[in-house]
């Protein structure tokens, strides 16, 4: 089957999901969920021969740890199905109506956005997570992962069309088989049948996704979030946020990646600070003034300002006044996430004004930017970018909505 | 001055926005307004040298008319620039707030965009509109008009920054004087000074954009339209709503292009719709049903189905049942505004939730579709794509959300 066709299926079906009910989603949602637990077996099979040639084809261990499978991912997967049973659907929803002067009523109506394009890295377990997101806001999916991926996809992707094929136009979820790159290139044309595109995965491939997509994009993930520690932060917590933005899980994109220090708390603060850094193994770059008050640090660069490491390094740089810390910050961040440490109620609002990104904190670890800690139930990525969806994106950010007007004959004059 | 030069000033001017009040954008936008009436002999000085441009290189009656600026149509940009003045300024609005069980205080807190693009025609009045609405909702904007109205353009833009240059950084509107295919090419690729793209115009321009800016676009614009009169319409009502939906202003994208009608209906009403139709000039095309019914008809085409006319042309459908009108609409619609004339309760809600367009009507004309009408005092542009923006564009459609995040020490678990 050419992409075209995938992509006419793909439409059709999401014509029919209007006529889908709440409980009728969550219904293939569990059968989904149960399809996943019964055919674990089948599916660390198809998995395992995606691992042994990847271990032939020599990828990154990171790499390979991502495409591996386990009984307990498997019953992740089926329970992050089952969790979205439990959260509200965002379709359906009426609102802002209002009965204008010459009698129309117009309201907002929340609708799926129609058919969603995914192209990702070799992670089987995002082919369950982006389904079920997807399904439930009512959307149909399109699902490009990578070729290392391919024989795990395909039987995650058989499971669920065997579970629900007599019940629903099992065209809600495809997998493209096809992974050449002529194929993902392909599917970045289909502006007639995909809505939106989403990828996910390292910078290089947003990109190319950015760059070739003819379709609009939500641009997810790149973070090269700061932490700016004020002159009056609170020196333990300043300590305590920064150990936590950088080092309790640092290959996540709401990792904390520099710290900005006032000149006139740095002697107080660096050395605790650094010290507790190192404790959990974090390297040190440091400017000449961070150099003065930790002699054995290593020298930051240019090129460490602009870096996202995702490892346990951090880049650290002594800022004269607030000024400074936002100028660094709005040259270099990717308007992900930025926190300031500071019992300054003045420069603690004017952080918040002036720095652009899509979460800013006061006096908080920016990890927690993330659909769960913010109260979403879950996400289907953090969007970097200003349209549409900004921050981290739950079931809401992959529905759209429609004017509905009632009236009863009403012309223009 | 070259395009990255501009691109890096917008940035740099959209820094400083978020520190300026509401009182002082209106400020800016009245001196704006004088400054138009002021030199409006200038201005029509400037706009004298495009026509004669114009007429010399032969360009269209439509567009001549267009490019063509008079002193009442200078009133109108001024007075534009002060009807802004009375909306609300949708920048600072905070949603959402609320309390996380871990202390956090989260919201959203309503920012401008950043920096807009925005390419267009030879339409002098879009230079002024469009720098207003960009500036009230705390946006830059780099604009890129025709060749053709290029003097025009000049003149408006030197205009304003005289009037405002004293008082704020006069790169908040700039124009890009080059005007070749390079320029704007050059223009769709700043991704790293542009933060959205949005091309008023034709088809093609739009298209040109869309296919190769790797900028997000907002698509506005092409509406192929469609009424369905329903077996139970109030026919003097669907006589009105098809006479103002096509003949009141043909040449705008809310204008509609094809009518349906319900077979049962199309004896009783097709006489009479088309008789009112052609005492409006309207064209009708009909397909083999509709001939029976009006012999002298002209025969419909499958390429009518697909073309927005934009001009006193119509063409019209017999159906059998709102199945076929909704599978039509379905194929053919962009997904503009669609409307439906019945007393069938459940046709009409079925309508409404089948028909995937930004405004979807019952029992009133296509024509509302409009910002204005809508209630939101004006309009940048009518979005037909699904993501960020649907319909009409008011003030808040330019401005995007950050979350904004407080704390007291809080870190991940």
């Amino acid at each position: 089957m050419n992409i075209s066709q995938i992509g006419e299926k793909a439409k059709k079906a999401s014509l029919d999901m209007s006529k889908i009910s709440s409980a009728q989603k969550n219904e293939i949602l569990k059968l989904s969920a149960d399809a996943l637990i019964k055919n674990a077996d089948y599916i660390l099979e198809e998995n395992k021969k995606d691992i042994k040639a990847a271990e032939i084809n020599g990828i990154s261990k990171v790499m390979l740890e991502r495409l591996t499978l386990t009984k307990k991912r498997i019953e992740d997967m089926a329970d992050g199905l089952l969790q979205l049973t439990k959260l509200d659907d965002p379709v359906g929803e009426i609102s802002d109506m209002k009965t204008l002067p010459n009698g129309l009523r117009i309201g907002k109506k929340r609708v799926p956005i129609g058919v969603i394009g995914m192209i990702y890295e070799a992670r089987p377990n995002v082919t369950s997570d982006a389904f079920g997101l997807c399904f439930k806001a009512g959307n149909c999916v399109i699902l490009r992962g990578g070729k290392e991926a391919i024989n795990s996809n395909k039987a995650i992707i058989k499971t669920f069309k065997d579970a629900f094929s007599g019940i629903i136009n099992s065209d809600i979820v495809q997998l493209i088989e096809d992974t050449s790159r002529e194929s993902s290139v392909a599917m970045m044309k289909m502006k007639d049948y995909i809505d939106v595109l989403i990828p996910r995965g390292g910078a290089g491939l947003i990109k190319t996704v950015v760059e070739n997509s003819i379709i609009p994009v939500i641009e997810t993930g790149v973070g090269n979030c700061h932490i700016y520690v004020d002159e009056t932060a609170v020196i333990g917590d300043a300590v305590n946020i920064i150990v936590n933005a950088k080092a309790q899980r640092p290959s996540v994109c709401n990792a904390c990646e520099t710290l900005l220090v006032h000149r006139d708390i740095a002697n107080k603060y660096l050395p605790l600070a650094v010290k507790a850094l190192r404790e959990e193994n974090v390297e040190v770059r440091g400017d000449e003034k961070v150099a003065q008050i930790i002699p054995d640090i290593i020298l930051a660069t240019e090129n460490d300002w602009a870096t996202e490491y995702l490892d346990y390094i951090l880049a650290v740089k002594v800022v004269d006044n607030i000024n400074d810390a936002i100028s660094h910050i709005q040259k270099y961040s990717t308007g992900h996430s930025e926190a300031i440490v500071t019992q300054n109620y003045t420069n603690a609002e004017r952080f918040i004004d002036e720095i652009d990104s899509a979460a800013v904190y006061v006096n908080a670890s920016t990890r927690f930017t993330d659909g769960n800690e913010f109260g979403f139930g879950t996400e289907i990525g953090i969007s970097t970018q200003k349209l549409h969806a900004r921050g981290p994106m739950g079931l809401k950010a992959i529905t759209t909505t429609k004017y509905i007007i009632y009236g009863n004959g009403q012309i223009r004059k």
